[in-house]
């Protein structure tokens, strides 16, 4: 009989993690806040659930991608948690304050249930090809029972100990150092385009040399062809993350520069209308700040 | 017969490259202000030039890999030019304005000397194991005739067209870029460290993944080993560069917010006395804001 789990939270990154547990041969409960968007998955064998708490089983995994620290507030109620019950385990894999990960892991243990963080990296398209990266932090033994689960969704797990939200710090760092990533290329291809050299050609030489890494070639490739509608890491959720690891920052008393610079920057691009757009039209401000639009 | 070409300035980088010219077979003359430097290349087959035009043949090829802007005008006097003559060429490799590079082609051209900028990156670990980046700009003629020289000296070659100073913009946008990295590197492990996840775990995880690239591997090392001393990139250059691609930037009405934090990340390492170290150690900055130290 396969594994029947939960999965909480079916937007782009939660219906491209179902479709790979359920490859994977795992009996999947979803829920999701808007219904229709269950069914898709149920076709595939998904069982679609009224309420979060009915995609638990007693002493079961259940897995929530959610938009944001309220939203996993918001889903991980009492009767989830009762739900769940002593020997229940659930999977965190959104990106919230590390804050909020020691807050939910003391209240689940209240009910017997263990709280680990699993934030994970990779764009809705690694996330469909199964190329995650995830990063864990929790109790070793609920970790490992949720190892499968990983194995389905991602390429890699790297853990980062037992404190519950140590993998949230790893989550905001990085989102932190994609997005500079993303404004240091710009405002270098401003300074290149002013003077005589195209984004293309500057980049172009970057990425297949001393940052052939996947963050530059994804987001140099965006920047050269100005690809910005085509949504996987929505501006305003990258405006949230830079809110969140400034929080956190500040709470760890760490002044962080750049990071300041980038939560301007995101808060500018909102200013501008560029709330449908990905994260990195970020990028357009260190254009439009040089008096050239690289916008389609 | 081996083609004899003229190589001027043995810094770390010259004296790396100078080695290796030799052993591709080029008949080598050298020059460097300080003379000793000549010595270990002489016993190797270099002649050395007590003046920088005796480094030139009438129509031939000289290299140039100085420290700064005014390193190079001091080396290309009237002399080495005269020297070079018609259907000479001068390959200037240091890192310097594009506007120095766009000033010196003019005055070459009056003697008939064809400038071509040919800036390079990597260490001078890379440029001893011949796996320098080289990047050129200029007269298409003069760059195919030195062309065997930067097979030489490196693993490839990228063209940015005519315009002399096109390369030079290329390299200062690269700096920019890498010590960049290095800053937001730094902001993410102080972040980090102040909330439980060391920097040895936090950057062991983002350059196996996100930022497998030589930049982010190369200092992640120095910044988990706190290696500041062994000296690749002088702090103090690190700064000159800053201050060069603020010129370029502002040259071409370009605001670079991050390239000027860095600048002043770099003159706060100078005024604590940090002018011998490499210029990784420009991330000690983010560290000692934070209250902490990775300084051994």
């Amino acid at each position: 009989m396969p594994q029947q789990i939960g999965l909480i939270g079916l937007g782009q990154m939660g219906r491209a993690m179902a479709s790979n547990l359920l490859a994977a041969g795992f009996g999947l409960r979803v829920y999701n806040r808007t219904a229709a968007r269950a069914q898709p998955l149920v076709e595939k064998g998904a069982t679609p659930a009224r309420e979060p708490h009915d995609v638990a089983t007693a002493g079961g995994v259940v897995l929530s991608v959610v938009a944001d620290d309220r939203a996993v507030e918001e889903v991980a109620t009492d009767k989830l948690l009762q739900a769940l019950g002593p020997g229940g385990v659930h999977v965190s894999m959104s990106t919230i304050l590390p804050a909020t990960s020691e807050k939910l892991a003391d209240r689940h243990a209240h009910f017997g249930v263990t709280y680990v963080a699993a934030p994970v990296f990779g764009r809705p398209e690694a996330a469909a090809a199964r190329r995650l990266w995830v990063c864990t932090s929790g109790p070793s033994e609920a970790k490992q029972r949720a190892r499968p689960v990983f194995d389905a969704i991602g390429q890699g797990v790297f853990d980062f100990g037992e404190a519950p939200g140590a993998a949230n710090v790893v989550k905001l760092a990085g989102n932190f150092l994609l997005t500079a990533a993303i404004e240091c290329m710009a405002e270098a291809c401003a300074m290149g385009e002013k003077n005589g050299v195209p984004r293309e050609a500057l980049l172009g030489f970057f990425t297949q040399t001393l940052f052939d890494c996947p963050i530059y070639n994804n987001y140099a490739r965006r920047l050269v062809d100005a690809d910005y509608g085509n949504v996987g890491f929505a501006l305003p959720l990258a405006l949230k993350d830079m809110a969140l690891a400034q929080q956190t920052a500040t709470a760890g008393r760490v002044p962080m520069p750049v990071l300041s610079l980038l939560r301007d920057r995101f808060v500018a691009s909102l200013a501008k209308g560029r709330g449908n757009l990905d994260a990195a039209a970020v990028a357009l401000e260190a254009a439009e700040d040089a008096g050239i639009s690289w916008f389609k």
